[in-house]
């Protein structure tokens, strides 16, 4: 038996709503776990097609199963020149993630796949979901700044060959290793509101691609894939690490939060923020900006403590307070961070619709489908009577 | 207090998730209420946009405030020329509700309101996207085949002109009339999947376009809008009244229901199929195809009498038992049954994003996140050691 309690408008919070193999999270400990493994230790020593491979099929590939996963990704990046022809009648000024809402949608148009809903072709229009989305975001971020979009290149991993498409500039060893960390660190979640939302729409049955442009309309809202958007724009607000101080007592004296410090989840740092800290830095001090990682360490620090001291409340890192001067520091556009948030996120959401559609497991999961508590007593607890147009 | 019962992996059923002052649905006695009013009252005396106005306005128009609003709707109902240029780069091949998905998301690229978060802008941003959903659904039928999509005429009504700019034709009066209140009683039901999803998207500041994409992709599924597609080839396969009884059987013998009978909520006749039952019959008798209405109340009465004899259980017809035959009579493609639910839903979701966001009675809906069980005990209890890609 679940612990229950009320839980009209609390969005479900601390409420367990399904079983899932996918991930866990310990908030307590601080401990995030991908298909029985610790992110910690997946960070170090993996690479995102492993988890992504992990995450879809379960289990780490070994070396040729890798390979061909990785190749049937590469194959699949390129878009349907359709595609790009749409994209091409947007106008400049449309938000990157409603054009990736768009786009996932007008892909579906060209999946040849669609009406075979088997989990082996769910699985492969999985794959070749997680392939394009990339070359979706960057081709968009070209046209809408006049530049064709490029080609995907196919010797190139999956993080790397985003910042080549996204640049026109192969990245260096250590940047792409960096970009695919910290895409690993944002591929999976447990229920978070997209994958919440992903999980609902493909409970009806309909097909990965509906389910997956409803997760980045989700993921768009500022609550969400927003987040570390928030935390550089704070970042840029503050501007050096004078100003911090003064930053955090207005913030406090005005009831607010630091963005980036506390999560629904975790009651300790969010292990993914202790793995982004060191990338962030290092990377500033490669493109000679080494500010927003001082700015956001010694933010950590004094926030923390005037939290506790002021509000006898203890705070925590977040995944976004790193990754927002991570992806800065790397060159990546502000209004890319939640684009980036998502060609990460999709590795989990593409997992979770299989899961929702093919769980193998009883009870398995059947159409969301929550009722309401009716509070409109418009005239009083009986209905209203019904006034005729011309009576009104 | 409410009741708390287990709930993983039931798809939230039973369980009241929010309060809303929409829609009351008491599946006991088979009332059905929007914003106080009997559905069965309005679908009588009411028109659609009356209805529309009552879903976000939370009170029925004066005669001015109808006037108003019905130009409102007509004014906004052309789509921006991209748009059209967009739809027309699709293959033919896609699905209607692919296509509606991606639009919406491409109708926010246009939407000049977008950075305003206003209640105010918000309600004139529901009223934009009501108005403009059937134009793009229309436009796209007629795109696929190989026809100009017609510009809205204006002196028409909302369900007036839909029909005209999918056929070319003004329908006459009794048509047209039939549609609306077909309409109208698509247009809300509480917390069925599509609300679900849109208010799920909405809780995380993401916008109305964003919400409403996600609600047609969740209405996409076969379970959901897919339903009354479902009853019409039924209706096909039977074919002609003498052939009831056999399918009859041969479904209770397969252990399967029937479609279009049966619901999650109601345990009665649903108080929508009473009111399309007659708009069906009087609809097949005027264009010359009586036997839809005709398989559809033979298959009522005696698959009502099969289950109750041999399985003991009482079934009631839901809403897409008639609007199926209501909507083919009229000469509509089945494969727009599922846009036209969404045409009509959209009035539904519009109400509960304005609801989800903007709610000023405590508590205030909050960001859904729910948690899940995690069952994925790959390694026993214990967390996985990691092994090296090379000793796998």
């Amino acid at each position: 038996m679940e612990e229950c309690r009320p839980i009209l408008n609390t969005g479900l919070r601390g409420f367990s709503v399904a079983t899932s193999r996918i991930s866990d999270v310990d908030g307590n400990t601080g401990k995030l776990i991908y298909r029985g493994y610790l992110v910690k230790d997946l960070a170090v020593s993996a690479g995102f097609e492993e988890i992504v491979y992990l995450l879809l099929y379960e289990k780490l590939p070994n070396k040729a199963e890798l390979q061909e996963f990785k190749q049937a990704l590469s194959l699949e990046r390129p878009v349907p020149p359709e595609l790009i022809a749409a994209l091409k009648t947007r106008p400049g000024t449309a938000l990157t993630m409603d054009i990736l809402q768009a786009g996932v949608s007008l892909l579906a148009h060209h999946d040849p796949d669609l009406s075979d809903r088997s989990r082996a072709t769910a699985l492969k229009v999985a794959t070749r979901l997680i392939a394009k989305l990339p070359t979706l975001v960057a081709a968009w971020d070209r046209i809408r700044n006049g530049k064709e979009p490029l080609e995907p290149f196919p010797e190139l991993g999956h993080a790397a060959n985003f910042l080549y498409m996204l640049t026109g500039k192969v990245p260096d060893e250590e940047t792409a290793r960096f970009f695919d960390v910290g895409m690993l660190l944002h591929a999976e979640h447990t229920f978070n509101a997209s994958t919440f939302a992903a999980r609902e729409v493909a409970s009806t049955r309909a097909h990965m691609y509906a389910a997956v442009s409803a997760a980045v309309g989700s993921l768009s809202g500022e609550l969400h894939g927003g987040a570390n958007v928030r935390v550089m724009q704070m970042l840029q607000k503050i501007g050096s690490v004078d100003k911090i101080e003064s930053y955090i007592r207005q913030e406090l004296e005005a009831g607010r939060l630091i963005f980036g410090l506390g999560h629904a989840v975790y009651k300790v740092d969010d292990p993914r923020a202790r793995i982004l800290a060191p990338m962030s830095q290092k990377m500033g001090e490669r493109t000679g900006q080494p500010q927003w990682y001082e700015i956001s360490s010694q933010l950590e620090k004094k926030a923390k403590a005037a939290f506790k001291k002021y509000k006898g409340i203890e705070i925590f890192t977040n995944v976004d307070f790193y990754s927002a001067s991570l992806f800065y520091n790397m060159g990546i556009p502000i209004d890319l961070f939640s684009p980036v948030f998502a060609i990460s996120r999709i590795a989990g959401w593409t997992a979770h619709v299989l899961e929702e559609q093919f769980a193998d497991a009883a009870p398995k999961p059947v159409l969301y489908r929550p009722e309401s508590q009716y509070i409109g007593e418009y005239c009083g607890p009986e209905e209203c009577e019904f006034t005729p147009l011309d009576q009104r």
